[in-house]
């Protein structure tokens, strides 16, 4: 059940002033985790929380053994290079250095003066995966999505028999896995132009973006013992934005009978702040099964999760080109959707994945797959958008797009928000296509 | 080309006696590394190289500080836990260490007094993964595999317009590879009985092993930066022996269109010791494309690969029962094949796996894909050799079987041998059923 507690309440404000802006994002009331460094010096990444447009150097403020109990725990567990020992640990320690960062950051905490000396502005900082992701998985959760990809890859045939059963997952790879990246266009084999032809070879012609969300796992399973519905928000630790960017033209060719590869694996990136589970709890929500869906099997379902399985997470994709950047011009927004639209939620993600005994690992990832939503305006790739690329993008400064150019730069948002209670951000997740090499 | 040196000399023979023994697999010749501690003892695993019945402890070689130059700088860098720091340096350093090693055990070696008190007998030994496996990748090289699969899965269609075009890979699940493993029976969804019926889900009813071996990367590269075929061999550092467990019935309901996920992510076994490649240089051979088979595109070709690029690598799989351990029946051959059989080769599928730019690094796996060859008796899975299910296997002792029973343990075997030159062995890739839980 919802769990709210002290850190939730909306009225609270922080000594850090711009976490008090109504735009911030990174309010007391967030506290998102990254690895982070001061840019460009020689120095190595450690774990810091966000605090308005600042960030907590948690390694730093380990050394000074401000907490007690189970937060100073779970905060010597800060001191690495990346967040996997505090993501090993149990909720029990996330709450309790939740609770420690919020009252430490809170107006009035006697704290201010030794925490001041601690605080990078986000400005001067640069990230690295929040953990080192042993292994990442990625899903394909929106029925809109796969419904709408099915029908490029298979105009007969979109949605498959198991989809409304299984949550259709498959391994990524972890190593390509990055924030902030540039990334040359992939190269590779592409379908024959004519059957009995050999494969076209050369720089991928259809770059896409794909709009998810990452899911970061907290405390693992051991391996032969699965995580049963009611107890897999024991084992994830919190949310960040990722870009599945995908070759299309190369996913084509070779995504049969094993699933995509090439076509995924040259470059994922993320944002570098994880939101925890437990400042999203505000905005939990109801996941729904419309009528006339089956009925889950029962290692997938339970009233809890029908009650507030979902989350309300409004996500928006934008986009520059090198043209708008020299013009100085605004992103464009190419589409938005809400993570509630989801056919399956991230507990039955837990679940299922741990089912036949695979074991999860503190920092491995899940990814949702792309959340396109019910609208047409809410399609998470450029293959919907541009109906297979035939029907192209006008941009707002003239330029038109099917499918990404060198030098495109896609931008992800997300965020929480609702009446009285201060945005909750999760930053934004950036990268760049370069020619191919 | 094939590079033979000082350390191939078939007459070489070690102060470890068992190591000059005929049928030893570990002569001096073939110095496998592996991870392994005392069995049972409460200290950390670190790495050793295998000589006769013994194993030589290699951080403890290092703090003798016996080597000089390359050498010296590669046994350095086994004296953590796994062997990713020796797999991360190049051809030159693995070169180095192997020489000194091979004259370190030789006959005669000033060493050997020194050395005596560093060996360890296998028979006491336990094992962990050789390297902490970052990512796993596994391949699909055997057309006859394929082929046979393909009917199973796809009467009509077994074999894929890009099968012989594409080195068909897929990302597996690093988090569950292990040595030696017990696992529980998978439990999952399976495809319904009827047509719009709910699907069946409990126990893995069509379990099956799969007859394959793994590769080592060495020295990775940067993400963005290609392997071109003739520098493959830089980035492989050796091979183990690998059982790619896999539940049959939970494939066939999940694997559209994304891949095999919970079917193969429960458990993959792999042997302990991983042979060089440097030890396996006096079996290359030539890779052929048999006549009338497409010309493979250029990046996925070159004379070097065809005079040398597979190898001579003969495996068998074997298996015992509850009944024929109680019993004391020696395990029962199932099948054979020779890795010289597939058609795509390691430095291809290195080549391939990087064209995009995607980064491997040291200690990643790759999977080559169930080894059948093109004989029914070299079929390396039971959904092969029993027809897919229709035709039970006979066991010398009795009993019979089209899948996999709990208790039935698998033992995998390889070596490559030929007249004149001591037997290079793999060891052994044991695992074991247990009741699903």
């Amino acid at each position: 059940m919802s769990q709210l507690n002290e850190t939730h309440d909306p009225s609270l404000k922080s000594w850090v002033a711009s976490a008090n802006q109504p735009d911030s994002g990174f309010p007391l009331q967030n506290l998102p985790y990254a690895a982070f460094r001061r840019r460009g010096a020689q120095e190595a990444t450690r774990p810091g929380v966000a605090i308005g447009d600042q960030i907590l150097d948690l390694a730093a403020l380990a050394a000074l053994r401000p907490f007690e109990g189970a937060a100073a725990d779970a905060l010597a567990a800060c001191t690495g290079e990346r967040l996997n020992a505090l993501m090993a640990l149990d909720r029990i320690h996330w709450s309790a250095l939740r609770l420690a960062l919020s009252r430490a950051l809170r107006e009035g905490s006697p704290l201010q003066a030794r925490l001041e000396a601690l605080l990078v502005p986000q400005a001067d900082a640069e990230y690295v995966t929040p953990a080192h992701i042993g292994d990442y998985t990625d899903f394909y959760i929106s029925v809109h999505h796969a419904t709408a990809i099915g029908r490029q890859f298979r105009p007969d045939n979109p949605l498959l028999p198991n989809y409304k059963w299984v949550p259709i997952g498959y391994h990524g790879r972890a190593s390509s896995i990055g924030v902030a990246q540039q990334f040359p266009r992939p190269v590779g084999q592409q379908r024959p132009a004519a059957e009995g032809e050999a494969p076209q070879f050369g720089p991928c012609k259809r770059l896409d973006y794909e709009l998810e969300l990452g899911v970061f796992i907290g405390q693992g399973n051991a391996q032969g013992e699965r995580v049963a519905l009611a107890d897999a928000d024991d084992h994830v630790f919190g949310l960040c934005i990722l870009n599945d960017w995908s070759a299309r033209d190369i996913q084509g060719w070779e995504y049969q009978p094993l699933g995509p590869f090439l076509s995924k694996n040259f470059a994922s990136t993320i944002s570098p702040w994880v939101v925890t589970m437990e400042a999203l709890e505000p905005f939990r929500t109801a996941w729904v099964r419309a009528e006339g869906e089956p009925q889950p099997l029962p290692y997938l379902d339970s009233p809890q999760v029908r009650a507030e399985g979902a989350y309300d997470l409004r996500m928006e994709v934008l986009m520059t080109t090198e043209q708008s950047r020299a013009q100085n011009t605004p992103p464009a927004k190419l589409s938005g959707s809400n993570f509630r639209d989801a056919y399956w939620n991230i507990a039955q993600l837990v679940a299922h994945h741990t089912v036949n005994g695979c074991n999860l690992q503190p920092g491995d990832m899940l990814g949702t797959g792309t959340l396109s939503g019910p609208k047409p305006d809410e399609a998470g790739s450029m293959l919907e958008l541009s109906d297979g690329g035939k029907t192209p993008l006008s941009l707002p400064w003239g330029e038109q797009r099917t499918f990404l150019q060198d030098g495109d730069q896609i931008i992800i948002r997300a965020e929480c928000s609702k009446p009285g209670y201060p945005r909750i951000g999760f930053g934004e997740c950036v990268g760049t296509v370069l020619p191919a090499r």
